[in-house]
Protein backbone atom coordinates (compact mmCIF):
# COMPACT_ATOMS: atom_id res chain seq x y z
CA UNK A 1 0.00 0.00 0.00
CA UNK A 2 0.85 3.64 -0.34
CA UNK A 3 3.03 4.92 2.58
CA UNK A 4 0.36 6.62 4.66
CA UNK A 5 2.25 10.22 4.41
CA UNK A 6 2.18 10.06 0.92
CA UNK A 7 -0.55 11.13 -1.04
CA UNK A 8 -2.65 8.61 -3.08
CA UNK A 9 -4.19 10.15 -6.08
CA UNK A 10 -6.22 7.06 -7.69
CA UNK A 11 -7.79 6.84 -3.75
CA UNK A 12 -8.77 10.50 -3.37
CA UNK A 13 -10.46 10.36 -6.46
CA UNK A 14 -12.35 7.10 -5.69
CA UNK A 15 -13.16 8.49 -2.54
CA UNK A 16 -14.77 11.75 -4.19
CA UNK A 17 -16.28 9.65 -6.16
CA UNK A 18 -18.15 7.56 -3.06
CA UNK A 19 -18.69 11.53 -1.48
CA UNK A 20 -20.63 12.55 -4.50
CA UNK A 21 -22.88 9.42 -4.51
CA UNK A 22 -23.79 10.15 -1.32
CA UNK A 23 -22.07 7.45 0.73
CA UNK A 24 -20.83 9.80 3.50
CA UNK A 25 -19.86 7.02 6.04
CA UNK A 26 -16.49 6.12 4.05
CA UNK A 27 -13.76 8.70 4.99
CA UNK A 28 -10.95 7.50 2.97
CA UNK A 29 -9.59 5.08 0.42
CA UNK A 30 -6.31 4.10 -0.40
CA UNK A 31 -5.61 1.81 -3.54
CA UNK A 32 -2.61 -0.52 -3.47
CA UNK A 33 -1.38 -3.54 -5.06
CA UNK A 34 -1.98 -7.26 -4.19
CA UNK A 35 0.20 -10.06 -5.71
CA UNK A 36 -0.69 -13.85 -5.56
CA UNK A 37 2.40 -15.96 -5.63
CA UNK A 38 1.47 -19.84 -6.80
CA UNK A 39 4.19 -22.33 -5.17
CA UNK A 40 4.86 -26.06 -5.86
CA UNK A 41 4.04 -27.91 -2.56
CA UNK A 42 3.54 -27.23 0.74
CA UNK A 43 4.34 -23.32 2.15
CA UNK A 44 6.18 -24.06 4.88
CA UNK A 45 7.74 -21.70 7.85
CA UNK A 46 11.49 -20.42 5.73
CA UNK A 47 9.12 -20.33 2.11
CA UNK A 48 6.96 -17.76 3.72
CA UNK A 49 10.06 -15.93 4.91
CA UNK A 50 11.51 -15.70 2.10
CA UNK A 51 8.51 -14.10 0.60
CA UNK A 52 8.06 -11.68 2.64
CA UNK A 53 11.73 -10.49 1.83
CA UNK A 54 10.71 -10.57 -1.38
CA UNK A 55 7.84 -8.66 -0.73
CA UNK A 56 9.81 -6.10 0.86
CA UNK A 57 12.86 -6.17 -1.85
CA UNK A 58 11.23 -6.95 -5.00
CA UNK A 59 7.81 -6.49 -5.39
CA UNK A 60 7.34 -3.48 -3.57
CA UNK A 61 9.24 0.16 -4.11
CA UNK A 62 9.46 0.85 0.18
CA UNK A 63 10.20 4.55 -1.18
CA UNK A 64 6.18 4.99 -1.36
CA UNK A 65 4.93 1.38 -0.50
CA UNK A 66 4.64 -0.37 2.93
CA UNK A 67 3.96 -4.34 2.32
CA UNK A 68 1.49 -4.65 4.79
CA UNK A 69 0.15 -8.19 4.57
CA UNK A 70 1.79 -11.47 3.52
CA UNK A 71 -0.67 -14.11 3.96
CA UNK A 72 -1.10 -17.79 2.83
CA UNK A 73 -4.70 -18.78 0.81
CA UNK A 74 -5.42 -22.01 0.21
CA UNK A 75 -5.49 -23.78 -3.05
CA UNK A 76 -8.66 -23.28 -3.55
CA UNK A 77 -8.39 -19.49 -3.59
CA UNK A 78 -5.49 -19.41 -5.77
CA UNK A 79 -6.10 -22.47 -8.19
CA UNK B 1 -7.26 -9.63 -9.61
CA UNK B 2 -7.11 -10.01 -13.21
CA UNK B 3 -9.56 -13.07 -13.98
CA UNK B 4 -7.57 -16.35 -13.85
CA UNK B 5 -8.67 -16.32 -17.73
CA UNK B 6 -6.28 -13.30 -18.70
CA UNK B 7 -2.90 -13.17 -19.12
CA UNK B 8 -1.51 -11.20 -16.67
CA UNK B 9 2.11 -9.65 -18.22
CA UNK B 10 2.79 -7.52 -14.55
CA UNK B 11 2.70 -10.62 -13.15
CA UNK B 12 4.40 -12.83 -16.23
CA UNK B 13 7.25 -10.44 -15.89
CA UNK B 14 8.02 -10.70 -11.98
CA UNK B 15 7.76 -14.44 -12.34
CA UNK B 16 10.59 -14.38 -15.11
CA UNK B 17 12.47 -12.31 -12.90
CA UNK B 18 12.21 -14.81 -10.06
CA UNK B 19 13.31 -17.83 -12.28
CA UNK B 20 15.97 -16.12 -13.50
CA UNK B 21 17.10 -15.40 -9.63
CA UNK B 22 16.96 -19.21 -9.23
CA UNK B 23 13.99 -19.35 -7.17
CA UNK B 24 12.34 -22.32 -8.54
CA UNK B 25 9.63 -22.90 -6.25
CA UNK B 26 7.38 -20.23 -7.33
CA UNK B 27 5.47 -21.19 -10.38
CA UNK B 28 3.38 -18.20 -11.03
CA UNK B 29 2.82 -14.46 -10.27
CA UNK B 30 -0.34 -12.54 -11.06
CA UNK B 31 -0.79 -8.80 -9.68
CA UNK B 32 -4.11 -6.81 -9.15
CA UNK B 33 -5.29 -4.04 -6.48
CA UNK B 34 -5.82 -3.70 -2.93
CA UNK B 35 -8.41 -1.16 -1.41
CA UNK B 36 -8.61 -0.17 2.15
CA UNK B 37 -11.69 1.70 2.59
CA UNK B 38 -11.84 3.87 5.81
CA UNK B 39 -15.14 4.49 7.77
CA UNK B 40 -16.19 6.42 10.73
CA UNK B 41 -17.43 4.10 13.74
CA UNK B 42 -18.28 0.80 13.49
CA UNK B 43 -18.42 -1.93 10.15
CA UNK B 44 -21.83 -3.69 10.46
CA UNK B 45 -22.73 -6.35 8.20
CA UNK B 46 -24.79 -4.13 6.27
CA UNK B 47 -21.76 -1.46 5.45
CA UNK B 48 -20.12 -4.71 4.64
CA UNK B 49 -22.29 -5.36 2.23
CA UNK B 50 -22.49 -2.29 0.48
CA UNK B 51 -18.31 -2.07 0.45
CA UNK B 52 -19.06 -5.91 -1.27
CA UNK B 53 -21.64 -4.15 -3.63
CA UNK B 54 -19.48 -1.47 -4.52
CA UNK B 55 -15.82 -3.69 -4.60
CA UNK B 56 -17.90 -5.33 -7.77
CA UNK B 57 -19.39 -2.33 -9.06
CA UNK B 58 -17.14 0.21 -8.92
CA UNK B 59 -14.21 -0.44 -7.69
CA UNK B 60 -13.55 -3.61 -10.05
CA UNK B 61 -13.87 -3.60 -13.67
CA UNK B 62 -15.74 -6.66 -13.95
CA UNK B 63 -14.66 -7.23 -17.35
CA UNK B 64 -10.79 -8.20 -16.95
CA UNK B 65 -11.23 -8.46 -12.74
CA UNK B 66 -12.62 -10.76 -10.42
CA UNK B 67 -12.89 -9.28 -6.57
CA UNK B 68 -11.43 -11.99 -4.48
CA UNK B 69 -12.42 -10.92 -0.51
CA UNK B 70 -13.44 -8.14 1.26
CA UNK B 71 -12.06 -8.05 4.58
CA UNK B 72 -12.26 -5.97 8.11
CA UNK B 73 -8.87 -4.76 9.12
CA UNK B 74 -9.17 -3.14 12.80
CA UNK B 75 -8.54 0.52 13.07
CA UNK B 76 -4.93 -0.10 14.32
CA UNK B 77 -3.66 -1.40 10.67
CA UNK B 78 -5.85 1.34 8.70
CA UNK B 79 -4.33 4.22 11.00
Amino acid sequence: MPKAELLDPQGKAVAGALSRLGKTRFTGVRIGKRFEVTVDGEVDAALLAEVRELAVDMFSNSVIEDVVSVDVLDAAVTA
